[in-house]
């Protein structure tokens, strides 16, 4: 075996950046380098995260570019707007770089611009990203320089969708989806809004048409089944840690059965190691910790509709696991390493 | 003050019934007389509901007809089914009836037949029962013999609805319906499926397309609005005990602003007493513990749409309160007596 | 009826002045007067508490000593150190005071810096305070100026403990009662430690040895029982929003049987309206939401111990349901009233 | 590498099985040969566990003795008096066992009677059984035929207690244990006690001093400490999944300093792989997933007595992670192979 890559993390003290070094800890054939975190500079890793200690002896870092200078890798999970200001220059260095932030999914700036408020400082790099969906996408990730890991709602709504839209199962127009995310997702942070007392025993719904996730969902649709779809997007939060439910309601275009349906998930996903089309309904505990995304759908005969399900756990195929898978594709590595 | 009104309950040991015990209790125009539930016959109420104890002193019986001869109101909490085989002889004993069950909500038999899935063998009762939506039908619960208490589900979901389909602002056909409920909506049983291990940190949709809410949603927007529609209805379980949270998607019929959708609401609810038209998206925490129906909304211009998001206590809006608000009317008390 | 007193509140935007609030919107005696808030000067109280929407017109206000001019009594729910540099001057217009805080619980001042960890600087008005514990106190609390309300740990641990030692059931010496809380005792604010996604699937013991509840619980054992005790105190917080759970090991001073102990529960609580003794082990969802106190034992008797078990709402026994009792006593109102 | 061994599990459908199962899947050395469920008899593995869908085909099967002839290893993880029926014969099969129940971890079989509440049917296997606690026991655990995996309470008492009753640091008598458990710790059953709606937002102690895990406790202080101790042990259910808290007070012994017994805990686990003495106190979170023991613990030096604090996932390191770290011992693997 050769050695391992190396790799560094910036952000790594958010919940998604725990998450992927929980991952790489196991993963074969990897070696982490460096931990960047601005807020928790010279702290132990195994001070804030108690569940790494005896198991990773590092210190949180503030970025500085020559600390990279061994990495393979750099992933980023930094909050929106902070990673364009960044990885001109990590690429310039010659490093690969996978951002779980939105700022280089979207190819239209202006896009970017409207939903996440500010403005877009890197647009000349945007061009060059690859957006990370593995299932769609693996020939370019292979490839890659720059990744985008793509959103956890955005994965929990495409890999659905994009099957039934490409094979003109159902309209492109109108489609409803309804998404119930954990509080992970949110990232960790201190706010009354998030606190316990505030999330506990409740449900809201948030962001109504105006989450920055719409524009991504709707250009890898149009990216990956050729069609130009229109969605109706709802996020809800709930009083749970990990995972992502989403309920699609969408129009069949023309008369279809099971099989129909079933047929189209297999050919796209039959080789696809972490997609599952499941018969029953599916549910949120089943993927939690893990990589997979579980599909499920009924047919709504009477109102000539289908109705999809699915689950992720918002923190592994909705970021961090995704972005190993990423990383598995890029470094030519088996696309399901460290992910079992 | 007139002497207070004798009221017994069948199916006192569920959810729903403890919750109109809780409710009776702090009722100033009412004496709770006997308490009927057979699983549990024998037992001090106290006994199984530590909660009540030193507030009463009542022991769960089993139904007999001549028990309740000194009530004037008989509620049944009873499983479908059950209620269709006693309330015809409880009406034959001169007593008026709230019915929290199915039995006697839909017209159309066969309706009832196709969802509920079993033999209705009441039907000639169904004609001379009023549905108990106090906000549309005040003037016959007033009158009735025998009240059909709403499901929870349709509560959350007819009363935002039925002004917007009544004023001709949303198409009537292609209603996208999402609903979230807490686990008490299911009753108070053994099983695993509803074991704290298999709901807690999870999410589940369930009965797609087959829930028996589903004709009364439609039958009851139909009678108040005046207007057939056809709802796509999916309720999911969500791990926390009380509340449910409705996310409606519906097409505009017209170029509408916001004003036209709140003088909708306003004209159907200004004098409602339990219902609040919200600003911000209600959260279901609001409503928690009270007889409140929360209703906002966003208009969604770009897809010609009006989104539409409601909260109630399943328990008490969407059950025993409810009940409560039809008795105040049944027996000419004021509307939120006992429901502050 | 006389017509009813008026009552502010100083720290109404925070769970314990929430409650607080919801008691007292149904207290048939009680018009509320003026809300003060720092934090949300100026907000409408139902944009902050959308659960107060229809109910409540009034708007958050600065603090201002001529703004409580028309009210006959004043309660604070402040952080501890805030009440002390208030009250004097509240005391001095006359009004008559009920604080939540620590600042004029305990006598000996010394002992509040200690454990508080700042200095006290109106000790002289801590030796006209009256500790708020209605079931030893009631007849002080009539003719107090000024309440100490206890605080929610020492509500759910002196309670069970007085008559024990009282009756010399128990050792005084070698006490140890572990409580669990939920969230709502840490009050409402900001920070990652009390968010969601740290709390939810966890548990933590805190301030081991060193919570300011401890001097307070020692002081009304020896207060109200006439002997010193010494306890072990370890606090807890638990992934629930209301609630506390206390189990307490005492050893047997002499030998007793499970009539010796009722005995002593009975000599102490039998015309008490909110202490409820049971047979069953208590269960915090049994007091959610009420005023009451469930305590319950079992006899070791291969140790020569008792095992007790209380169960209260903190927010309500443990916070402003006592402090409408306390209220109720110093007005000469049913001790119950607006309790029920 | 060797070809790896074969391992069968009997009761492979409750919580601890599932866990087992899902440790096994990722273990290098281990290849699963049969499962059985009676429950479950014909029914897929993934039907029931839809989490491991894709990842195993297994069926669950009806056991039978020649069902076990490839395997090398059978767990039972069945409900107690269920093993001693079985183990005798399994054993003359020459199979090695690990049993996760109760029925060979007593020595004393009048102890095993008094608390497990039926008679012991195979008195004379228990006396060659072999207690699987690993860090006090490997030498004899790698021999065994029949391992005794130790219960999730005392795996959380015991491990934090040997080491200052055997270095003579604390008091053997009048030790307080107070547990506190999530609810896979009940298994996988249908019953309304552990309901969402009976479990959520409550807390309650239960077999107040008749725990079966108790007689256990003592029997491995004594065991592997020298010396008898008395132990009052309290366990409480808490509306969580996974994970176990357990808060020790203990009396001093003599004059000891932190590093007293910072030394002790150091002498016994220094080479402990899955034991982590913490600074901080410890958080269920931090283990959850895991087979680590946190243990913190501070001097309370006002009452001569020492509060130590530990922390397992009772389904890991309580369970089935401890029966695959037996099993490596058993067959000569590194003891944390698959455990990390």
């Amino acid at each position: 075996m050769p050695p391992p890559i190396r790799v560094s993390i910036l952000g790594a003290s958010g919940y998604a950046g725990a998450e992927l070094l929980r991952l790489l800890l196991v993963h074969p054939r990897v070696s982490v380098d460096r931990l960047f975190a601005s807020s928790s500079t010279g702290r132990p890793v195994a001070d804030l995260f108690p569940a790494f200690a005896r198991r990773l002896e590092k210190t949180f870092e503030s970025f500085a570019p020559e600390a990279i200078r061994e990495s393979d890798l750099v992933f980023l999970a930094l909050p929106s707007g902070e990673a364009m200001s960044l990885v001109p220059s990590i690429l310039e260095q010659g490093k690969r770089v996978i951002d779980f932030g939105g700022d280089f999914r979207l190819k239209d700036v202006s896009r970017y611009e409207e939903f996440y408020k500010h403005q877009h400082t890197a647009a000349a790099v945007v061009a060059q990203s690859v957006y990370g969906l593995p299932e769609w996408n693996a020939a370019m990730i292979r490839q890659a320089a720059l990744v985008a890991n793509p959103g956890c709602y955005p994965t929990s709504i495409t890999l659905p969708l994009i099957p039934l839209v490409k094979e003109q199962i159902i309209e492109p127009a109108g489609i409803v989806v309804n998404s119930l995310s954990g509080v992970s997702g949110a990232g960790r942070s201190a706010s009354v809004d998030m606190s316990f007392g505030e999330v506990n025993e409740s449900v809201r719904a948030y962001k109504v048409g105006v989450h920055q996730h719409l524009p991504e969902i709707e250009q890898a649709i149009r990216q990956f089944s050729g069609t130009a779809a229109t969605v109706t997007f709802t996020p809800h939060l709930l009083p749970i840690t990990r995972g992502i439910y989403t309920t699609i309601v969408a129009t069949l275009r023309r008369s279809v059965g099971e099989q129909d349906v079933r047929a189209a998930y297999r050919a796209a996903y039959a080789s696809a190691a972490f997609v599952r089309l499941t018969n029953a309904i599916p549910e949120i505990k089943h993927t939690t910790m893990t990589n997979y995304i579980d599909i499920g759908f009924r047919l709504y005969q009477r109102n000539s509709q289908v109705l999809v399900f699915s689950v992720i756990d918002n923190l592994v195929k909705g970021a961090a696991g995704q972005a190993v898978q990423n990383m598995n594709l890029m470094f030519g590595f088996d696309e399901t390493e460290g992910l079992r």
